[in-house]
């Protein structure tokens, strides 16, 4: 399937989505190499709406999860209201959707790390659909629990291109106070991880 | 509550959000008077996220429901697929979070249209929270039926600034081909009628 | 739309859902006046799924959503874990789905209490569709934040029968213990006000 | 964490439950050996409401996951209503909650088949949460796309008693007609694989 965005929008809606970003660049974060961190999906049956395909609100779920998945396993963020020092909350987020996919396929999210401020992450996001095969799809996930980093030969099994791309940004606050919280070093230092992508 | 974009992110976020608006704009699109079509919003106990508040990706799914509701109530959409000429799929959508609401608050949201193209709609959407009084919310909701619009009365229920802003771009396809259909005439009347507060 | 449920399953789907009940109490349970508290639901597009009606999953959804309002509205419910001695958690729920609905329907749904334990309450629930009437909808939803009980004369613009029921238990527990949690007294009162029909 | 149903409800949650059995029956349905397929669940950020664990309304998209799954999968249901001969509503379901789950925990779902009508099929329906383990959660999860069976050594690194336990009935029915469809040879035979461990 060809991308509606590109077909019908080669300028608009681009620039809606990215702005201050040329055609060249919204290209490149369509590529498995603007990203650091992948996790495979699990579409479900309520995910498709009435026209068959994966809701458009659904996929901002997709992206929230690997997310706060990265932020857990790799950054030591402790998610309790009860203990945690900071709560992250989203301040802004936008998706182009470039091509449909629907349940029970299975795709893989990507994430990367544009900037870190003292209390903000800003961060890139894809969906790259599973390849198209004659057979029924038969794509080891090795973890759900772990992810894979960029290099892993498991991305290709995915298509080059992403069907879904977006961006949002997390301020961290202190949930006491509701005050922004400097983040923590090793905190940090896990996002930095995933920042080397950003700069192609 | 004050802002956590506007304290935190004068320019970045409102850049990433609306980037070739400058924050003028931007402030301009958090007030009722930049909308034509409003519905109250039923929030959901599910909607809220371990953080007590709505959870970012939810919105997306208030102003999906203002979008298709208006375009069922107002344009003549029919969406089942089976019947239907033309179904709407979302190319693009961005969200701008200025305050959280939470359960069982019963916010407004608000819609404005941007631009009709040959086949695509591009939108502007607000969601209004409801004023904060010491008595229980006790805001009258005539009509999840059929909305109201901008000059109603009800308006003044409602905080004067957005909690939240967005907007989105629909693409109409043919279900058969795929290919982009042109908008019916009666389609395209009833979305001029939300233009003239884009002019503001 | 006649009813799967008693098209196809005279007994078994009965027999499933209310086991211990016949048929006539089923029936009953189908019927306004079995249901002391009514709140209207606003569907969401996004509820539909792919085959066009609202998906089974999210009826629990309509169910929890006036549970939680009721207690917070009129039993005094905090619902923030950061402040709150006490919280729900649900133990069993069911449904029967007799008629399906759809977006942008918008339908009522109905709360009975049919017991009130040391620290659990027992409900009943039901979702009534809107009239089917010639011209687009036009009831009249007085108020999302108050809901209204029996004998109210909005009643009358929903259907006679409901087109699901369900029933489900709720625990409350001490969240810093987990331990059960004995119900203060004006939860308790809020609660018996629902009791009544359940005498019916 | 030990189960509220057994502690606080050693009769009444189950009789609601699942009422005909009695709780040596329910027991047994907590156990891996009463379920023939298994399909791991990716818990998402947003599926964990305010009190942090997973919302009761979520179980049953897990469990309509798992079925739409196996259907898609193994008994060559299409889904589109486009093409589609026949499709699948929901008459009733319901779950018991034994113990609480949470984001980002991945457990294992279970599906049984109890019972193959005409055009009918009553379900019954589990979920294992992971095993706890000092390190972070290595579970590897070899496929999203084809599940396992019972017997699968996988299944060593789920818990031995379901934290969930649930059932459904399903009904097929023809698009067109909305009459109940017969169901089709090679649909029925992949149900019946799954029948009997219905008969421990």
């Amino acid at each position: 399937m060809t991308s509606w965005v590109s077909r019908l929008f080669p300028r608009n809606a681009c620039t809606l989505a990215t702005s201050s970003k040329n055609q060249g660049h919204e290209d490149c974060h369509r590529q498995h190499k603007a990203y650091g961190y992948f996790l495979p999906i699990q579409t479900r049956w309520q995910d498709n709406d009435q026209y068959g395909h994966v809701n458009n609100v659904v996929y901002y779920s997709y992206f929230d999860t690997i997310i706060n998945h990265y932020l857990i396993r790799y950054c030591g963020l402790k998610t309790s209201l009860l203990t945690s020092p900071m709560v992250g909350f989203m301040v802004t987020s936008q998706c182009t959707y470039h091509s449909p996919i629907g349940f029970p396929q299975i795709p893989v999210a990507a994430l990367a790390v544009e900037k870190v401020g003292h209390s903000s992450v800003h961060y890139r996001l894809a969906l790259f659909p599973p390849k198209h095969t004659e057979e029924p799809p038969s794509v080891d996930h090795h973890d759900l629990c772990h992810g894979f980093f960029f290099g892993h030969p498991k991305l290709a099994q995915f298509d080059a291109l992403a069907c879904t791309t977006g961006s949002s940004v997390h301020v961290f606050v202190n949930p006491a106070t509701s005050k922004p919280a400097g983040l923590p070093e090793n905190f940090r230092r896990g996002l930095l991880k995933l920042m080397s992508p950003a700069s192609v």
